[in-house]
């Protein structure tokens, strides 16, 4: 092929909330457009769609191998994010920001209003008649993309949670009592059930309860699923997502606070905040307090350390990523379609291996994908089996040795 | 040296919060045992002093090399802790205890509290006229020990929090806005100055703000500091103790509920609650919308994770850890002393060394050692020449790159 069929510069933003591997994606999709013969320039957008419209770029073009391979290898969005969702006047100034800058590739890494962002995009170039490749690249420590069987960045937050349960089990063990941490997940269940993956057969090992938002939350029933355990183990190691709903589908978080604040995209403030591990550590507290009992109990809330903490990321994870920026560029340049979104699908368990599809992007965009109802076992565990689909992804994680 | 001079056996027990490195200083204590060829029977206290009282032991004798090995490179209490203070009373059941398992050897790996624990156990068999040689090793995540340059499991706690510094300066660069975040020390802000050791010179980098207990905190002054760098930056990364506290010495954290729980000791809980993160969040928010201006303010409190998170272990730490241990069964067979404590003393920055000396346990127990005023800049930074005293005890950290 000769390069001579590209025509224009390509521009590549990260959108939404940064994880460990976003960068390889960048430096993926960079990679891939270099070894086609991409002739044009690469432009990073400087905080994604915010910053394209105020003409915004850093330069990749010419930026050396060494400093993309510590790029990528550097967690968070280096290229700066935003939230931003676009509406057809906000279009209209990308698009007159990119004809400037003679761009004519577009490549959005991202999520689920990521995605739609990107397809909001790629519609209004197509109805202004503004030429413009736009692409997806998966990317979200939630997991929650449809059609993919998981996304660039979920494998590092899971690791991150795994091992944070593998020591915090063990912290448990030494100083018994009741420990509630809060995991990210505003929909999907994915992260808080990777808490998990650390527990040992055969052990007393947690977490003991585990609460993800594919299951309605239940205040009383938590204080017995609670009582129930402590009273068998003398301690009780919980797992809750952020994101737990009454059977009405109203957030806790938002009952806690009914002036909560709310993005762009309608999403509402779920991290950030201890709130929601204090309130249920004060509602068990009360419990046992009333019950004459005196128990100990604490609440951790993991926040954004799970999404870019550099001592936990998983290798294939970072793998995955940097391909997925690859196949977007090479689904640019040669697939001939002027949009699409890479999806990641396992073609094989054991041994494990997936395959890079290119889907079109309203089959992705804004849609929600969520934990498999059989591996919840019954409103308060996940099941096992779970780790089997998991382990893949998180790769190996440090042995734990316990006596007596 | 004959073993025969050594008569009955020996107990190790491991006292307060849990540390990344604490099982190290275990397995210290029984290779050096062994190592001086020690015939007795090396008994682990099942949850430190309130299991001896309860003749609860494991049995660590036989443990194979291997197995310990694996418990070594565990985080958190693998024999299980406490945080009880003996008095006469329990005294006089530990040395029944300790009576009828023929136990003259006690091992007691803890912090400040822990120290004052083995000091009376130590004091009370020196009045009881129980034969029994006691020994501390240091261990505290908050660096508090007097006389010791650094404790084991600071130098791991510290790598968590510098490196979860790492990744969250990104995000808080990606995503701009102000963030706090809060970290353990209780008196000491040597964990929460660990912050400061992944901010590069000649950057934006944060934490462009750090409190710590040694500096009274003032929430007006800190609502101006915060605003300053904020309209200079356009973010704000704030590093923030638990144990700050007003000029009355009185802790924020009592401040905002003061029916807070207290331990045997008289600590009062500071951990496992987001109430202060949340607490300086909202007045923030509170203060820029006074202003007219709308602020995303986030809060994080690390929490437990910090002090056993399997991902962020430094390798300093664990051979010193491992080395303490063995210092303490060197000296408890060989000095010839009733009681003492392993001081970790540094005779060297470059290159790094130190040595692992005796002292008396009085000099230690219930003392609490500072952060140099030499560090603290003005009431709300962290002088950079503090890693030239923290580098070496945390290792290496991952490098970042970032561009634009």
């Amino acid at each position: 092929m000769s390069s001579a069929q590209f025509e224009g510069n390509a521009v590549i933003g990260q959108s939404g909330g940064p994880t460990a591997v976003i960068n390889q994606s960048a430096v993926g999709v960079v990679e891939g457009l270099r070894e086609l013969g991409f002739p044009g320039k690469i432009l990073g957008a400087h905080h994604a769609v915010a910053g394209i419209v105020k003409s915004d770029f850093i330069d990749l073009t010419d930026t050396p191998q060494d400093v993309l391979d510590r790029l990528a290898d550097t967690p968070s969005s280096g290229l700066g994010s935003s939230r931003d969702k676009p509406d057809a006047d906000y279009c209209k100034k990308i698009f007159k920001a990119f004809a400037e800058q003679d761009v004519h590739y577009f490549f959005y890494i991202g999520g689920n209003d990521s995605s739609d962002t990107c397809r909001i995009v790629a519609e209004m170039a197509a109805a202004d008649g503004y030429d413009l490749k736009a692409f997806h690249v998966p990317k979200t420590v939630d997991n929650d993309l449809v059609k993919n069987d998981h996304t660039p960045g979920f494998g590092s937050a899971a690791r991150f949670v795994a091992m944070a349960f593998q020591g915090d089990n063990l912290d448990n063990r030494a100083l018994p009592g009741i420990k509630i941490n809060v995991i990210m997940g505003r929909h999907a269940g994915f992260l808080t059930a990777a808490s998990i993956l650390g527990r040992r057969a055969g052990t007393d090992d947690g977490p003991h309860l585990v609460y993800v938002p594919e299951a309605d939350f239940d205040l009383d029933t938590f204080k017995q699923d609670v009582e129930a355990i402590y009273a068998e183990k003398g301690r009780c190691l919980i797992a809750v997502s952020e994101g737990i709903h009454d059977k009405d589908g109203t957030p806790m978080a938002v009952k806690l606070a009914p002036a909560v604040e709310k993005d762009a995209h309608g999403n509402v403030q779920l991290s950030g905040t201890g709130a929601l591990g204090d309130y249920l550590a004060a509602a068990l507290k009360e419990h046992f307090a009333a019950k004459g009992e005196k128990a100990r109990v604490r609440a951790d809330t993991f926040g954004y350390l799970q999404r870019c903490f550099p001592g936990a990321v998983s290798i294939v994870d970072q793998q995955e990523a940097r391909n997925a920026g690859r196949a977007a560029a090479k689904a640019a340049l040669t697939s001939g379609k002027p949009s699409g979104t890479i999806a990641i699908q396992r073609v094989s368990d054991s041994p494990y291996a997936v395959e890079y599809n290119l889907l079109d992007i309203a089959e992705v965009a804004a849609k929600t994908q969520h934990l498999d109802p059989k591996y919840i076992v019954n409103h308060r565990d996940i099941d096992d089996s779970f780790k089997d689909y998991l382990s893949p992804i998180v790769g190996e994680l440090p042995t734990m040795e316990t006596i007596g």
